[in-house]
Formats: structure tokens, C-alpha cells, sequence
């Protein structure tokens, strides 16, 4: 195994933090390893831990290197034999999992090292997170191991899900494996599971996602560096609880800030939320106020919580890379287009009342009474068809002030259609026509088109209106056409595109 | 047909807004009509209107009275016969459906007025909303016909939906026919039949919707009186957009307000929405600065879109008429506790921190390492027996400071479990169990609590998860316990009952 040389303590590796770790990550090996081992598999029948789960998991997900199970009692389990000791995997290992007791860690740690391993991950608990000596000493003795050059992701962690080598977390085997532009970041475990979950159906593809836990060693300093260089990354969200060192982590985002957006969900800005966070050595006081001020000096964007979150991570690896200063909005009803008004005023997006003369040529496309060819337009009736909302479309685009279009589509008051003609809704809803329409026109005219999808109808005699949604919302996606539940969603992922990419214009000026 | 007599005009029966109609409106025949006249009904084979919509609508929900179908064409339709003439109708009517074209409605409303109708809802647009010399012209008509003695809704309305009686909106033809304490007034029929669909699924249970539209004779200043005093009405949600007289609406919200809550969303406040806001004579202007101002000190509840007032009338409908300080918080992961408290300061509701005595209780219960026992309550896994569960509330409850408790599960979680044991995910997920120990625990202890069932998994692979979320959701409601998607919407509601009950109590000392 070669690594990059120990390198002198510096800004950019972590290595300033303590100094405990010399080894420049080679996080091409944790991220993409050929060859891992997972410490703590038990064997068949007996108690099944976390590191049964991780491998199902891996094999669930296809992950296509080799797994090698460590139990000192051996045995089998799905299908592979579970070798005793790591120093019995023939070769040298690229990475490592380990779910061993709390006081086991230290040494599978250091056995996976002298193993070769780049780095492993310690989805196991029990160290400084609960506050006593034990605990804490158990993390130190981590923290001296990776000194010796194996570098750690957690303890207390999912570890790393990974679309492109089919690295995965526990409990949620079921992410996708298609791989993206957007990494995430996570101090909690639920919460990068939760996202990565949100993620798949949402349409945001993952690059790499990494929940550090405790991060003894690796932590968010160290990763947003790498993300910030990282080819595959374009997108960078992060969910933080308490930093270490906070001066680094802000300058640390304004660095990477200037490359690629960096979105931040700090969690614990309240007293009681600093309290229901796992106190850190240099967590930062009076979050409140000091914290949304800071993250908007540093050019970071920041929401609020996990949809919020997602909605931008979205928007931002969809939409093109610009300021969308008018939008057009279109269909819905005449409530959802004084709405959409109302929620792009508060984000400071215009949306233009149109010329006359525009206004006109839309009339004669509508029925009547009852629609408005004013922006927004108002199509009256639910039922109007794709072809007609394509020439909709090409006349909101030919306004020179419009950016960007968004089409709300009913698709539930397709449901009574449906129970007329006795059929299914989803064979009498054109969402695939409306598909195509949208993804011709956005592509004729240049100037992308976002859908809105409403759904009022959740309940358990409408799941075959919850179902089509989920269809239309994948094809849509496929297409590249970005697709929100509420325009209010949809105006908050533009409003963060158009802070971060003024904020680049403005300093390439 | 009895009338009360005409009155002199008052600030109540809304007489003083022109005086036009001097008939106090005979709400019972309007809300639960024994006989109903549908004008505008084509018959079979013909094009389908709304009428024939309204019809099957009324079919559908098993409307228990009488409905006479009109079209001078005659004919049958749905296994009626349609009359020629409204004067064919043997007896009185109590009340009317107008579908026709505009301009047939004046005489046609005036031919129901003649049949003794106490109301009639006009379905049909092209009037004022146009903005046209004929449109205006012809709601003025609809106006002197209604000063004759005939109260009416609309035009260009869906009109009443109303479970008791059966009377429903078209296009949404499946919603409840269970009664509740929520009436809902809206100027938007989209916002009408969203609401009402939302409501369906989130356990929203209403006593009267009405949608009024234009607004011609009766609306929200008539409304609100009505269902001030109405004894089915428990909490009033309002959509409006434009308002003809500001002082009296304020103060009669002011007076409601007194008896009830009054949840007000405002559509229109931005620039733009105003002018996507069709113009009434007297809407106000500088709304961003002076709606907020004179909603809060005539102490009505805002909210900024359809979902917060779904979640407030859930809250207000299904919680207990009094402030809640000190909140617990179960479940979850480490970071839903920590969103739990931000959320509940920005609400200034508490989380109390428990004893140390009661900390150490709750600890005994807890699978250990991973667990916090300090308010929130982290259980460390998803898979805490729900046995378990009762015990930690039971705890939480035993400390005076708590008022509500807050039970977040995260059931999609079990979705691992099923595949493991190759079950249905609705077969392994303990939901009714839970649902069992709530409401046990919430009478025992005389302390709501409100379950959250967050769910990131929406997706196409995912639609058992769905479907059993909504089982879940639908056993909590139907043993009266309150359900929120997020932990923010369940804050947000218990938010705005806090603000109503402060009030209340302030004012009654």
C-alpha cells in the first residue's frame, strides 16, 4: 500500500487540529475501496449486530469488490466464511468497517492499519458521546491509532454511502446507486440516511455522502476541503451540530464557497437545542445571532431544516448555473397564482405582468370564461391539454424578462376523469405527453422549465393518485425537468441559486 | 316558505354593505337542503357541465334529498329526469345549483327565488371577474334578483360543501361525509376543494365549506357571523383575497373572535399578488405592512399558506382549549431532538430539561449505547417496543412542568425489518400497538400528546411504506390523537393554539 507522505501541518489537511494524524487521507481508497473489511459480523444464527446489517446491506446495494467478515469466533454468514483475525484476509485491505464492542475498537482498528487499510469507518457507539472517562479515554486511544496513519470516519457514525462504489449505510440498504453531483455531509447518522433516502425519490444524486458522528479524526474541515476539490462534487450540503474549531470551518467554506455552493443546516441554534446537542470542546455560543451572520459572510447558504435542505440541493444541481431574475408561472388555479406571487416577492423574484400583445396571443389558447393570460397565467380548468400548454409555454419564454418558467400541474383532479371513464389515473393523466412538452420546449427556448405537483389527495383511497404523482415526478426527472411539491418549495430553491450565483457574479467582476 | 322578516339594516346580517337584500338568510334550508334544484344539467349523451358534475357529485356522497334536474332541452341524465322548467318542480324548493350560462343566470335565479328557495349557489362565471361592462352588468342583475328575497353564493364559486347534508364541490366529488368542528369560508374554489381534500387524509373534519367566489350578495363578512354563532362550528379557517369593507371585517373577526378561533390566510400581500388578485372595490392596499398588524389586534390567527392552516386547524380542532408551556419530546433520532427544540423556542414553547431522578428513571428503559434520557428523549433505534414507549410517557408525563408530550416514529425504518423477515411492511410495523398505548397514556396522565411520522421514503419502491404511514396516521386519528408529517408543523400548530388561548385567558381575567 503507498501513501502520500506525512506532510508539515497545514490549513488545508486537518493537520493544524491537533496534529495527531500525519497521513494525507487517500480518500480514493475509502471512497472507492476494492477490498474492505467488516469487523463485528456475527455468524449465522447467532445475534444479529450491525456488522450483519452493513454486509447485507453492501451485498443488497451490488457492491461489486471484495468483503471480507471478522468475527473471532468465525462461522459463516450469507454465503462467506468470517475469518478470525484481519491478519487472515489474504493481501492487503483498502478500507474497513468496524462494528466491534466500544473497548474492541482500538485494537481491530490498529489491526486494520497494519492491514493496510486507507481508512475505516467505526459505526460502533459508546465513546465520548456518553460523557464519561471510558468513553472518552476509548476515544483517545482512536485518535492515536489513526496518528499512526489509518484515518477514521466516526466513531458513532453511519460511515459512507457511496452511489458509484456501492458503499451504503445501515438501516437504509435501499439507496440508490445512480451517482450525482451533490455531497452531503452529516455529523448525525439519521440524518444523512434520512437525506439520502429524501434524496432518491426527490431526484438528487449523490456523489458521496459521509455521517462522521463523533469524527475523532476526519471531520468537517477535512472533507469539505476534499469535496471542495472533489471533480465528481458540484453541490455541497452539510448538517453541523457543534464544530471544532470554528474559525477554520468558516474560512474553510469561503474557500470552497468560491468553487461550488456549500449549503448549511446548522442544527441546535436554540438553548435547549445547544443542550440536545452532544456538547463539543469548542462549540460556538450564541448561535442564534452569530451564526447567520457568519454563514452569509462566508457566502455559505443557509436553510433551515432537512426539506429546506433538499430543495436547494435540488434546485442548485438541476438549474443551470445563473440568476433567475423573472419567472413565469403557469396552470394551477387562480389561488395557487396569487401564491406563487406572493412567495416569489419574499425571495425577490419578480414575476413580470406580460405585454398586451403577449398577453393576447395567450388568450387565444385558453378556454373560457374563467382563464387569465396575464403572468401568471391561469388556465382555468385542470384538463387543459399538453399541446396547448406547450404554445403556453413557448409564448411566456419569448418575453425577454423571463428566466425561467414553472408549470403547476393538477394531476389529482385527474382522479374524477378517471372514475368517469372507468379507468386508472394513471392511464388517463398525460403526464408523459406533458413531459415531453416541457423538456422540448426548455430545451428550444433555453431557459429551463420547473414543475410543481401539488397533491391535496394522500389519503388511503387516493394511493393510486400518490402513486401516478411518484411516476410522473420520476419521468419528469428522467428528463431533467427539476420538480417540487409546492411552488413555495419550487421559489425557495431558485431564491438560494440566484443568492449563491449573484454572489459569483459579483466577485468575478 | 317562511322568511324571517326583512330587519332594519345592521352591522350582523351585513345589510349595511348596500342594503341590497333585506332577507336574513335562512342558513339551515342553504346548508341542509331536503330539495334541491340543479339548473343547467344536459342530458345524456350531450356535453357533460357542471351541472351533470354536481349531480354525480351529489350521487356520489349520497346526498339524502330530493334533486330535480333543469334543461328546458329535458331529457334524463343519471336516472332523473330533467325538467323543462324550475316551475315543473311539484312544491317548494329549498335551495338551488345554478350551472347555466351567464347570461340565462339572472332569470334563472329569479324563477328559484319564485319556487321559494332560501338560497341558491351560482356556479357559473363570466361576471364581474371578467372585468367586462357585460359581466358587471350581469352580477349587478344577479344582485337585484338576491334583493328580492333569494340569498346568494357566488358567482363563479364551487359553493357549498357541507358533510352532514351531503352537498359537495365539483371538481372533488370524494371528500368526507364525516361532520366536524372546522368550517372553512374561501374565496377560491381550487382553495375550497384543496382544503377540503387535504383536510380529508390530515383529519381535518368539517362542519360547512363554503367557496363565494365574486361574492355578489353573501360572504365573508355574512359567513363569519353565521358560523360565529353556528354550534357546530368550533374553529373557523379563512382564505381571502380581497375584502370589500375592511372596518366591518375586521371587526367582526374581532367579535368572532371573542367566541372562537379565527385562522386567517391572506393570498395577495405581495405587489404581484395583488394585481394576480382580481380587483374589488375596496381591497387595502400596503397589505404586506397592514394585513399582519390588524390580523394580530383583532386577534385573529395568520398563517402564510394552506398547509400551516391545515395544521392549525387540525391543532386547534383536536387539542385540548388551553396553552401549552412545557412540551416533551420522544423518539426520533439525535437530530430530530435537537430540530424539536429550535423549532419549539422559535414557537416559545419550552422543553424542560427533566431531574435527574426522572432521567435516571427513563434511563432504565432505554437500550444503551445510543440513548439520551434528558428532554428530548433520544431511544437510540426505531425498533423500541412500544410497551417500552408507554413507560418513557408515562415518566415524562409525571413531570408537572409537561403539559404535551411529542412522540416521533419513524416507522419507515421497519421497512429493513419486513425485508429481513420477508414480511409485509404493514405486517411488522407495531403502529396499532402504539396507537393503543397513546391514547391509553394521554387519558391515564390528562396530557395530549401528538405523534409525528416523518417519512422520506416516498418513492415508487416505497409506496407500502405510504400506504402503511397512512394506516398509521388514520387508527392515531380515529383514537383522537393529533398527526403531523414534521416535527415543525406539530410546533407551528401547537404555536398558534398557544397564541389563541394566552389571549382568551388574558381577556377573561
Amino acid at each position: 500500500m503507498t501513501k502520500m507522505p506525512a506532510q508539515t501541518p497545514n490549513f488545508f489537511d486537518g493537520t493544524h487540529l491537533g496534529g495527531q494524524n500525519a497521513a494525507f487521507p487517500d480518500y480514493e481508497k475509502m471512497f472507492h475501496p476494492k477490498k474492505i473489511a467488516i469487523l463485528g459480523v456475527s455468524l449465522e444464527g447467532g445475534s444479529v449486530g450491525l456488522g450483519n446489517g452493513l454486509l447485507l446491506a453492501l451485498q443488497a446495494m451490488g457492491y461489486e469488490g471484495e468483503i471480507f467478515p471478522v468475527n473471532p469466533r468465525g462461522g459463516t454468514f450469507a454465503g462467506l466464511n468470517i475469518l478470525r483475525n484481519v491478519e487472515d484476509i489474504p493481501g492487503e485491505i483498502d478500507f474497513a468497517i468496524i462494528a466491534v464492542a466500544a473497548r474492541m475498537v482500538p485494537e481491530s482498528l490498529d489491526a486494520c492499519r497494519k492491514k493496510g487499510a486507507a481508512g475505516a469507518e467505526i459505526i460502533s457507539s459508546g465513546f465520548s458521546e456518553l460523557g464519561t472517562p471510558e468513553g472518552i479515554s476509548l476515544e483517545r486511544k482512536i485518535q492515536d491509532v489513526a496518528a499512526k496513519g489509518i484515518r477514521v470516519i466516526g466513531p458513532n457514525c453511519f460511515g459512507i454511502y457511496c452511489p458509484k462504489s456501492g458503499l451504503t449505510f445501515m438501516p437504509s440498504p435501499d439507496l440508490s446507486r445512480e451517482s450525482g453531483t451533490v455531497a452531503f455531509l452529516s455529523q448525525s447518522g439519521g440524518m444523512a440516511s434520512d437525506f439520502a433516502s429524501t434524496g432518491k425519490w426527490m431526484g438528487i444524486r449523490f456523489s458521496k455522502v459521509v455521517s462522521f458522528g463523533n469524527g475523532a479524526d476526519l471531520r468537517e474541515i477535512e472533507f469539505l476541503q476534499y469535496l471542495g476539490d472533489d471533480p465528481e462534487t458540484h453541490v455541497i450540503s452539510m448538517y453541523v451540530e457543534g464544530i471544532k474549531n470554528g474559525e477554520s470551518f468558516f474560512q474553510t467554506i469561503k474557500s470552497v464557497a468560491r468553487k461550488k455552493p456549500v449549503i448549511v443546516y446548522k442544527g441546535g441554534l436554540s438553548e435547549a437545542g445547544q443542550r440536545a446537542v452532544v456538547s463539543h470542546t469548542a462549540s460556538m455560543g450564541g448561535s442564534r445571532v452569530i451564526w447567520p451572520a457568519i454563514l452569509r459572510q462566508v457566502h455559505a447558504i443557509q436553510v433551515q431544516d432537512m426539506q429546506e435542505m433538499a430543495q436547494a440541493s435540488l434546485a442548485f444541481s438541476l438549474l443551470p448555473e445563473r440568476v433567475f431574475q423573472g419567472v413565469s408561472v403557469i396552470g394551477g388555479g387562480g389561488a395557487l397564482g396569487v401564491a406563487a406571487c406572493d412567495v416569489a416577492e419574499s425571495f425577490g423574484i419578480g414575476i413580470p405582468s406580460f405585454s398586451s400583445d403577449l398577453k393576447a396571443s395567450i388568450e387565444t389558447l385558453l378556454p373560457k370564461p374563467g382563464s387569465s393570460a396575464a403572468n401568471p397565467v391561469d388556465v382555468a380548468n385542470p384538463y387543459v391539454q399538453p399541446q396547448i400548454l406547450k404554445e403556453v409555454l413557448r409564448n411566456g419564454a419569448s418575453d425577454e424578462r423571463i428566466d425561467l418558467q414553472i408549470m403547476i400541474s393538477l394531476f389529482y383532479h385527474y382522479k374524477a376523469i378517471a372514475r368517469a371513464m372507468g379507468k386508472s389515473v394513471a392511464a388517463v393523466t398525460p403526464y408523459p405527453e406533458l413531459a415531453d412538452v416541457i423538456a422540448g420546449v426548455a430545451k428550444e427556448t433555453n431557459k429551463p422549465v420547473i414543475v410543481v405537483l401539488p397533491n391535496p389527495k394522500r389519503g388511503l383511497e387516493d394511493l393510486d393518485v400518490v402513486e401516478m404523482m411518484e411516476r410522473a415526478r420520476q419521468l419528469f426527472l428522467e428528463k431533467g425537468i427539476p420538480v417540487f411539491d409546492e411552488i413555495k418549495d419550487a421559489f425557495r430553491g431558485i431564491g438560494h441559486v440566484n443568492t449563491y450565483y449573484a454572489y459569483k457574479s459579483a466577485a468575478h467582476e
